[in-house]
């Protein structure tokens, strides 16, 4: 059975990816890695996976992990991942990077956006992990960059719709909320509960690092220049993330054409739910799933087409997508090991 | 003193009018009525209240509510106003009504969108409560149609830049999100705390009769059809809302023009603030206050302005702007009863 | 395989069976009814299940579900299920029932806090289900009573030490606190979002129906009259349910004596996890699980133990221990389908 | 006008300290010091004052601070005060200490629940400031030790029946639940939103530093030795705490003999609300007060009485009593800048 880590185990990405592992029936967890809770159980972090989980959290350390290791999740922030990669696919490891690291193709646009990069020369090899979409390509990968949380919830609705030429590419606007498990565990005061409790607000506006990620991959599938406009919004909740976009139609405002369109390129694929009546998809129904949900609605008067999205961001915007990217390059049923059942509330 | 009475006092915009009301130094609150809790002290329904209001909701009469007031706010759903209302005028009492029975100028359009209007001849009369904007025609009103909670918290910041043709109208997008207190206290399944809490969704899509009553507003101040994309949301929340409106640049597209001209517009209005450094309001910053937070960004890229609000939506949304057009239409400085200091948290 | 319906399968409690049932390997989930939702799909009721459960929810009827069933989950208002049930035992089905009317021996003390009974003889056929305690007595049922959410949680600590006489049962003081999902998916404005966020609060002072039911259990465990005194709370929560007891110390007031009682009796019992380091149990960590978490203290200087446990209200509360009961009474595994990983957040 | 400062103004307590002070007829703040924030503005810190609040935080400096105020409020955490206060009192400043530095009598205890105390010789003079209870003391004193906020919650509703013998001294049992800004602003893991929200949990059990400062206080109105079974419990919400106490009657059970004693002790005290029908009360209804709510009910059957209390933990547990403290040494009614409205919801 096929052995895997998790580098970066205590966050919350890494947690959800040991609650995830940890039942999946393909592979078996073997090491964590964190840099806080060196020799603590993991278990003591997170008591929810009391008599669950009985590994204990180790310090990173290159050899050891690739010894006890067929495929290894980094779950660091950005600019970690780069410095141990390319030590682990030397020694023979796949990796799955849920970082920024390896997402763009483009060195010099993730280098004006995050920092220079180190590994350049694997952004080429690295596959773009937005499972239903890169599906062949991340077959054959041994390392994906795995898509951020905000990317995911634009990309999956627009792709099919900006490939088939449905929408004009100058009029794209991303409205994104987010819950606020997605700013992570490290302490900060605008995370606090009494700071986001009764509080809803922009950030970032229209200059949030996911932007640059989403509009190269729209570009590359467009075959045209895109940039959306984007503004983040942060949600007084812990996990989901709800993006409503704007788009202007060109050869059809029918919400059957959109709908047909979108239902056509994802036939088959068991995470994604197109709503058949229209009706806005809702965080709550997502929760803790890897389904992302989409709804489709068009205002005729202003010949706009409104698409919908939700997720839950630590799942199919992270830890989620992460291994049933595992489950692909591994030549498992992507879906093993996702297929919990979701709650009613 | 001028004598006050509040028709509809014990849903959430009623009692937040009795909150104001009762503090307020230049009027006496005397008659509140209620089909609900008929003979009930108003503080057993808010106990939060007690000892700070001691009135007995009672059941709606014409003849009694007249005598006893010189104004009345009608705090109800709509098409009840319009039944009740041409009686109070008769009568001698001003009024301010926060349904959406006298927002329209276009009857056709009220009908379209709600019912059959029985008071069309008001509409002519009735003047739209959107206090900064429409402070001179208040002043000299009798009946003032107080604008719906989403039209306010659009229409503040769009309406300076409009009349100066600083907007392409044919681009304007509005993406609105509510806390929950906007749906009312009426039981419904949908509005449950288990049904809310992380839950956030959009409804009413491009659908909501918000739209076209902010849509008659902005297409008069433009000289122009204006049709605006519509989107709210529902946010896990109690209170506030926050709006985000995209917009094409026409003349400029510096930040600083748009707030120039904003700043310049509301100089002197006490509850607009304009955020300097361009930096996004926060729903927890205006909570319970009248204030409306306003912070512009350009996205430069795509040419398009992105103007952000925050409001209560009780407040500035409702209660708030009711007594602040109440202000106005007595004589008062637009501000009494209406300062109470906002809370850090 | 077994056959199982749902009656009731729209409340929050039959939802959640719902969930459970949809993914258990030994059962075939046939039927759901519902009162307020025939001939409507479940999942769109309950949008979270959409692509999981493709039944419709049926008018109640006893023959055609009786037909289509085996065992029967009676997840109504109480007084329903004791018109319903008989008829359901005498044509064969066994059934667990989630409301109060088979939970109490004794029908003069149902009588006196709920209505009279109209199945009085099944008292004594029926077993309380509390399935760690009563494990013997539920594999030979046809009748389960379901026990309540805050009996659940004042029960599985309390009983081991009463049992062996280590507290004082004219000491026990419950103090239990539950998320609002506990008052069901009917509407209603104590359940409404804007009435719960920020509230906390004490309801049925010492007048809680549940009262007499742990009462009753506690009497018939320890041998004599119990009488605690309950005060319930409402939770700005919407799952989860953590319970406090405080009784006075008898033969010991160590702490470990208190542990190794509770861990001998709970040994090898899947769901009930006790807490070795006497740390708080918490209600996220057993948020959407049938685990019951256990924590112990004791205040030497009043020679008082502390009792803490925290359970999912909706699961060991209701729909997990109700399946948990079903297992034992089928000879299945006890944790067959409640083996779903917990969240870490 | 009284010149008044506030050190640690940046902190929870310290925004509401400048909240309050700021619209306060009767004196002016004129410094606020800050550690973290030097130099900044405080609206910058918290927007929502933007406006109505236009002091800049400075470095704390003992010469300076005295020069500009009569009356310094010390916001920090324990120890610092004790370092501070000494100077500020030989300078003439009067001071109110929000921490627990001044509110022991015995530093023995102090510093057996805190740390070695460097101004023991100041105990003896300062006034423990629970309002209602002390005015006396409070008028003569120029340094008051501001109760903490579990304390006041638990003392306002036990001391008058203890002082009347009306409970054994040896059953007191406080089961308290707290929200999350007590843990003030400080950035830290266990606060943030996703380790709150649909989290219920005790910490601290029977461990908690305000157990010792309540029994002081209690043994010493009781005239013997007091000590109380203490468990703090934290509430997924901002604000509010509630408390639930549990005691054996001693002379009487009937209910309305408690209430008599209370409203007889309490009579024409503005912020103390007993409610009448004995109906729990709710933190929602004392939000952003300084009310304190006082339910009562007696469980027959084990002879014990159940006080209930809630107040806003930053208000009366904090900031307001704190100011109202200040208002009973300067001669001022003792509501002054505390009458706000409460919100509805």
């Amino acid at each position: 059975m096929t052995r895997v880590g998790v580098v970066g185990a205590t966050g919350y990405a890494g947690a959800e990816l040991v609650r995830i592992l940890s039942a999946h029936p393909g592979v078996k967890l073997t090491v964590l890695t964190s840099r806080r809770h060196i020799g603590e159980r993991f278990d003591t972090i997170y008591p929810a996976l009391a008599g669950r989980v009985d590994l204990i959290c180790e310090k990173y350390d290159a050899d050891s992990l690739s010894d006890a290791t067929d495929l290894v999740f980094t779950a660091l922030p950005h600019q970690l991942p780069m410095e141990i990669v390319p030590a682990l696919l030397k020694r023979g490891n796949k990796v799955v990077d849920l970082s920024a690291d390896f997402r763009f193709r483009d060195p010099d646009s993730y280098e004006k956006h995050y920092q220079p990069h180190t590994a350049r020369g694997l952004l080429q090899q690295a596959v773009y992990g937005l499972s239903e979409v890169y599906f062949d390509d991340i077959q054959g990968a041994d390392l994906v960059g795995n898509p951020g949380c905000y990317p995911t919830s634009a990309l999956l609705p627009l792709i099919p719709l900006v490939k088939k030429d449905l929408l004009d590419p100058a009029t794209l606007i991303v409205d994104a909320k987010s819950g606020v498990s997605g700013a992570g565990r490290s302490p900060s005061v605008t995370t606090l509960y009494s700071e986001v409790s009764e509080s809803f607000k922009p950030y970032k506006v229209a200059a949030h690092r996911h932007n640059p990620e989403m509009d190269e991959v729209l570009s590359r599938e467009a075959g045209t220049r895109v940039q959306t406009t984007f503004v983040p919004h942060l949600v007084p909740m812990s996990r989901g993330m709800q993006t409503t976009i704007y788009a202007g139609c060109t050869t059809t405002n029918r919400r059957e054409d959109f709908h047909d369109c979108l239902q056509s390129f994802y036939n088959g694929k068991a995470f994604i739910r197109i709503r058949k009546d229209g009706s806005p998809p809702d965080t709550l129904h997502v929760r803790g799933t890897n389904y992302c949900d989409i709804g489709i609605q068009v205002d005729k008067p202003s010949n706009r087409l409104i698409l919908m999205s939700a997720i839950d961001n630590l799942v199919k915007g992270a830890a989620g997508q992460a291994v049933q990217n595992m489950n692909i390059m591994l030549g498992l049923d992507e879906t093993t090991g996702l297929t919990q059942m979701p709650y009613p509330l």
